[in-house]
């Protein structure tokens, strides 16, 4: 992150940040990748991939997850701009969460995460066995 | 995730479960990929992809982490099988940690994601930016 680059005019954001670096704490990149890789945020994003969800449908998709922690996840995803918040003008009110062109991209590298875990979770298991052998 | 299958014998874990489901609060994937995202857990990932590192070194690449806090992230990741703690038997002790070849595949798709966040961050903060204009 260079955030020491000065012009003539105002800085935008473009000129002050070429590319985030996660490993730096000051860079907003970590804030970004917290939000992503929280606990439930890897979690709705991987949801959402398979379409539009009520926030009731998510809860079920998504088992343990409290009514709270996914509405915080739900705001924060929002607030990045990879989440779509629709709320339509019916009654009884009916609100929807959709992935927005961004929100895709990220979900589709998460994806890529969890399938990977998804797929490999036997030898995952068979090395958390051997360890716990190891050291009890 | 499938464990009601029955064999003759005890089952082993690959009759057990035939593939993780990270949705389903049960299944054991879901632990690994919050060892493999949690806040330091994916950090300490990206940053061994470059190669071995001495906990020391760990520290001043990541930073904002405290010794705490990498000792146990480092701990659950050599629990998954993901990474190699190597103590040298040389005075003063040295210890390094790398990744081992699963470890190796799991970083692999979390680089991709951080590298995405960190090319993204511009158009990121310019969402951000919006969204808290709209809500405050």
């Amino acid at each position: 992150m260079n955030n020491s680059v000065k012009s003539t005019s105002e800085p935008t954001l473009t000129d002050k940040f070429q590319r985030g670096n996660v490993l730096a704490s000051g860079c907003p990149s970590r804030g970004v990748l917290q939000d992503v890789t929280s606990r439930w945020g890897v979690l709705v994003l991987f949801a959402l991939l398979r379409g539009t969800h009520r926030f009731s449908e998510l809860r079920k998709s998504i088992t343990g997850v409290s009514e709270k922690m996914l509405s915080q996840t739900l705001h924060a995803l929002e607030a990045d701009g990879f989440v779509l918040r629709t709320a339509h003008p019916v009654i009884p009110p009916h609100v929807d969460y959709s992935l927005t062109e961004s929100g895709r991209e990220v979900a589709k590298r998460v994806e890529e995460l969890v399938n990977w875990i998804e797929v490999n979770i036997n030898p995952i298991l068979n090395a958390r066995d051997k360890y716990t052998q190891r050291y009890r």
